[in-house]
């Protein structure tokens, strides 16, 4: 049975280029993937970019209401996308979806319908929380169902492991706001591990939080 | 630095045992550790019973509207529980934590900060996803914070590794109803694969799926 | 396809513990296992023993020069064995193996034809490293070929996570010796860290290692 | 305590990306790393290289005989290596070898004193087994010895999980030969599943099994 995998990592773990590097793999030896990722996200539009470098077009955006499965079928039977027009396609060996994090929850459940039903594995990579330690609605639903829960692992600057996104406004970390605000567009983000983390928060893990006391015991 | 571990699975998977198994190990060296779990869970009330017949009690039990952590702290030090009574007592080598997924949200971030800012680990031990695989108040915030997910396998009837949690009422399979609703007591459950469970929805995760396309490509 | 699947762990992490809670989660959905473990151990004999206090039978005891694919089958037709007598038997769904770092290497691959070519998952449970950090003859194999490598988990006196096995006479900890000496008799073991192992040994890691240079630097 | 970890695969799973990608994530916040590998790998000379088409030169190449924790502790205070010449350096936040595979067991054990001596992690990257199924050197001594095993993944041409490496010299297999050889000198290898294997061989794992049944029960 084919399995629907969650990579997960905090920002800036690599998780576009071991996409990438899956995808190699598989080409290497003949066989075909597809390459997804949603159109929500604006940075790099449809291409997949990872900072080491290397980067590729998807082959195909979702949108926020599509069924995932259907495109996917349509796209896996040449219908539609770039190598169709009457080709004989060979079978898609694994579909590989970037920035799942921002996913709506049935489109995941479409994608476990895609390992489960139609017997293609899933490899969908994406950021675990926000910058106030909440899941994305994508990544609330992955680490639901997902056959297999992998980290991809970062630091913080401390040398722990990242564990959490901290959001950055000019020189301070800021806990209230949008879930999603592009990193490079007036804010960036800085991976964290949870000491580093409640540090700047005075305790708290999210803004809902307010009166922690904090005393080390 | 001490980390927050969530060992999650499908009922029947060994928890109970897991988490006793741990709590032997750190005695038989000779360190001590406290046992918690949530009041709200009724089955065998103050004890911590395994299906493979070991059992015992737990050192206290966490109310919906607790400080973890202070409760915690306060049994660390003896000021509350059976070994209390003025004992100087050694320190905590581990917070163990049964039924994990019911604690609320607000508990698991107090497990998180006894971790980090109390630097003493706390392995918790709970169910992923209820019959309609959705996360548990506790699991959800388990598995966006944890610092380890580490899952603890059984198998689905047809043998693959069971994800899910399929409730019975008699003979069939039923996808309405309550979160909670305790095994043994007019339902019973059933650890199911992906494969299984999909099979007896008719291709849905969940009941807020509706008309579900299930043919097979 | 069926996996190899080697559970190790140092001594005393719980590793016949789970063995029993897996054999017990197949049991409790209906389904057939066999247990088996080398006749070189003597310890409980031919019964499988928890410390928790959990004990079973063996389905078979595996010699030396077994070809154990051989003594599998005629186990799981019912040819030998407690249950044979013409009995109709279901299939085997699971063999599980404790004990596996004793097994000579070619034990190891009849497993991985037993899970490859038989299609029945193999689970093996054992030691990685002797009181000399080296690989049994079981282990070297079973790390070299396994389709999954799992960690079950013990800590070190200190609180950190145990890796090392050494092996006391007395008081104090030995380092030359035969590589097996079963606990209780004349030796005891205790599961140390990596940290803890090199400050008793002063630096080295096995006998072979003389003069190396400890300053921490 | 720093770990040593061993991230092992199957040929061509993008272990060197992976090492690059680890590198680039500390260099980015602002950390030091050192690189290096055994100087018996010659593909690449001095360089580690990503299939991907990411390079970069290693800090320094371990010679057979290098008391490795030496060498490491030269180029870490700048009294060798092109960062040196009186320059105050930082301090390593990590080591990353490639290639460990080919590593003597005593500079593994080096590594394993780097980590829990020196407190400066060890990332290993390396093959697990040689075209006979057998660990190299460097791989049996880090799985006996690394805090952590990682596997990374890659497929088989029938698109199971690759556990093995085949060699084949023109259009077959080939078992027997020496255990190292160059790829693209002569031989080529491609990752096999453990079922693509076994057919291969006729039932055998490596070279000094000769008659095995291999009847599929």
């Amino acid at each position: 049975m084919a399995k629907l995998y969650f990579r997960y990592g905090a920002m800036n773990s690599g998780k576009s280029t071991a996409l990438l590097q899956a995808a190699y793999n598989y080409e290497e030896r003949g066989q075909r993937v597809l390459l997804a990722k949603p159109r929500v996200d604006t940075k790099g539009e449809s291409r997949i970019v990872s900072r080491l470098g290397v980067a590729r077009e998807v082959s195909f955006l979702l949108d926020h209401d599509d069924d995932a499965r259907a495109v996917f079928a349509r796209h896996a039977s040449g219908e539609e996308g770039a190598l169709g027009l009457g080709m004989s396609l060979p079978p898609v060996a694994c579909l590989l979806v970037d920035e799942a994090q921002f996913l709506p929850p049935g489109q995941v459940d479409d994608l476990m319908r895609i390992a489960v039903l139609d017997r293609v594995p899933v490899l969908a990579y994406g950021i675990r929380t926000d910058f106030q330690t909440r899941a994305f609605p994508g990544s609330a639903r992955l680490l639901e169902v997902a056959h297999s829960l992998e980290e991809l692992k970062t630091i913080c600057r401390c040398g722990s492991k990242a564990l959490f996104n901290g959001r950055r406004v000019g020189d301070h970390f800021v806990f209230d706001g949008e879930q999603v605000a592009i990193d490079g567009e007036s804010v960036t983000y800085e991976s964290l591990c949870a000491g580093c983390y409640l540090r700047e928060t005075g305790g708290a893990l999210g803004p809902a939080e307010k009166h922690v006391d904090v005393t080390v015991r």
